[in-house]
């Protein structure tokens, strides 16, 4: 295998392909980058046990200045090949297996020689069907990531809930998450044009680092469902993530279908206060902070205090505080990750119970998209 | 005590006070900030074991907003202070010590309440005498500090030389550093206009912190030192450090007086080469490179291997290869911060003998800056 290669367009898919290589796997070669080189291109290949992905350099693609003088593939220690790659010194490089997978890489007059290992080793990838597919825009699909992966469980306890819940139906997708402390679910329609009906679970980490990836732009991302793998493809990249096995618990049942008490907060300026709250509340050793509304006197306090520390107490500013006079404790951390989750709009919280969960919908679109907390009994 | 205070000028005097604030200390207060109102303005204290930083919000500073209700003193939790500051809502805070030491803190319709502690119990910063003191641009001491302190030692086993040696007399200042393995001395020439002499020896950390704080201007820094003490005073800001006691060792005689071997590089160049080069030795256990030096075919070229991954080479550009042909092999992370002190300029990198040290200057200045790298024996 021979090629030359532009040295800024190699880092790029280097750095992407590297999201999905680890130092730390059962499976030493897995610790390698695959080049694959092809009439056609140069595909790069990262993976470990959860997610692998696959970019692809054309010769087409002149910015990418791809000389390919005879095909070929090798594995390479990933990381040290990265830093080597990122340190050379011209604009150009030219990689050359020569015998036993021993490896030149020349730049101008740096040159150095590694050891590679046999690419016929590498595990292959998941073959997924490729005739059916849905379509999202990335800028939703980072959207909705983001927006539910704050409820992703980080406990390996119950392994189910360190995944994204993907219902895909009737012409609507519903993502949802929960801890069992807090749930995120965001819903949107989307245009499939074909009947397809899946209900699957994504690991979170996977999908975190997906989003990572996706550009910020409107361009299309294909999704492609197998029985245990999920397969993202966007411009010259290919996603794979395999799927968790099991059954979500049901998340529907969790949402109260009414409230007793109603305030709507701007999320930035609500957000600022929770920080506030949550600078004594980490100094304490239960981390609560206290919301009292007063409806009849139209006031909303926040407090928290720190036995040690001191304490804080802040008059929030709100609209449209209806229903019933509450006191309620929660965790700030949960109400933070829900906030940042809204951006700059107004939020409408519901409560039923100081007890019971409550949520946030924003004020525009209660259908959408909703974010559920669960109180902290205080006494 | 009670003042009003713009809260960015107030965070800018806090951070600065900050940095030597430590919350690993033996004396507990030291956790704390020490803040003194005066009729004159507010003083911020900080201090360790080590360095202590006074700064100053003078009530005639009109950015400052200083309102001044009532004078007096408290100690508060630093770290935690500080992140309230931080955090706070509005451009202007007000700061009420009640009974107690209990401490309001107040912005807009946030209010905090915290612990104080009594400023009487705060240790009383060093006394040095005003009379005698030297000035030096602050831009300049910042370049001394950078080009020296790279090659203090971090190894308390002898503390001696985790300090910079200064040595000032006869209009001249001379600092120099050394871990027994390379060495940098920088001269300058000070327009004291005093005849003041010192040899000193201030801790390589205490200098880092305020090469830090200066600013990148040719202000004015002026230095007051006593037996066991340096101050460093500039803008509103006093900066004091210990002085390490004991003698510092004899460095003049270890710097070659001649050579054998001269070649001029590009410090910028050579630097990339020497970085790509240490990719190889860092992974190898004994982390060296080699430099050949071949004066009849005029080529440089530089050589590190791996026992696990394999090897580099490179041919170096330069200039003016004079002397025996010569093979050097040393530490390149030592020959990387020498070669980070000079900047962009042309070297010139002068050898004796492969197991000598050999010295790095400034092409065009020989006498005020050198560094000095002790090779590594290879056979």
């Amino acid at each position: 295998m021979k090629f030359t290669v532009n040295r800024t367009n190699f880092i790029k898919s280097l750095n992407d392909v590297q999201r999905a290589i680890s130092s730390k796997t059962t499976i030493p070669i897995l610790t390698g980058l695959k080049l694959t080189l092809a009439a056609q291109g140069l595909t790069l290949t990262g993976s470990n046990a959860d997610i692998s992905i696959e970019t692809f350099i054309s010769v087409d693609d002149d910015s990418a200045e791809l000389q390919i003088e005879e095909t070929g593939k090798i594995v390479l220690p990933a990381r040290f090949f990265s830093e080597i790659i990122k340190k050379l010194p011209e604009a150009v490089l030219t990689i050359n297996v020569t015998e036993n997978y021993q490896t030149e890489i020349t730049s101008g007059q740096a040159s150095f020689t590694i050891k590679g290992l046999d690419a016929d080793n590498y595990p292959h990838l998941p073959e997924i069907d490729e005739t059916q597919h849905l379509s999202l825009t990335s800028d939703i699909l980072k959207q909705i990531i983001s927006q539910t992966v704050i409820a992703v469980s980080n406990q390996e306890s119950r392994p189910i809930l360190t995944g994204i819940h993907l219902v895909i139906k009737d012409e609507g997708l519903m993502a949802v998450a929960t801890d069992s402390h807090r749930l995120s679910q965001r819903k949107i329609t989307i245009d499939s044009g074909q009947n397809n009906a899946y209900d699957i679970i994504v690991p979170g980490k996977s999908l975190n680092e997906l989003a990572k990836m996706l550009p910020d732009d409107s361009s299309d991302v294909e999704l492609r469902i197998s029985e245990n793998q999920i397969l993202f493809v966007f411009g010259n990249t290919s996603f794979y993530s395999r799927l968790l096995e099991g059954n979500y618990p049901d998340t529907e049942r969790l949402i109260p279908q009414n409230s007793e008490t109603t305030i709507e907060f701007n999320a930035v300026e609500f957000l600022s206060s929770i920080e506030r709250a949550s600078l004594l509340s980490h100094e304490s050793h239960n981390n609560i902070v206290k919301l009292s509304l007063d409806v009849p006197e139209q006031k909303a306090t926040i407090y928290s205090n720190s036995p040690e520390i001191g304490n804080v107490e802040e008059t929030l500013k709100f609209q449209n505080l209806t229903g019933n006079t509450l006191e309620i404790s929660f965790n700030p951390d949960y109400m933070k990750d829900a906030l940042r989750s809204f951006g700059q709009t107004t939020v409408t919280v519901a409560f039923t119970k100081p007890l019971r969960p409550f949520t946030l919908v924003p004020s525009e679109d209660h259908e959408h998209f909703i974010q559920l907390i669960t109180p902290v009994r205080t006494f």
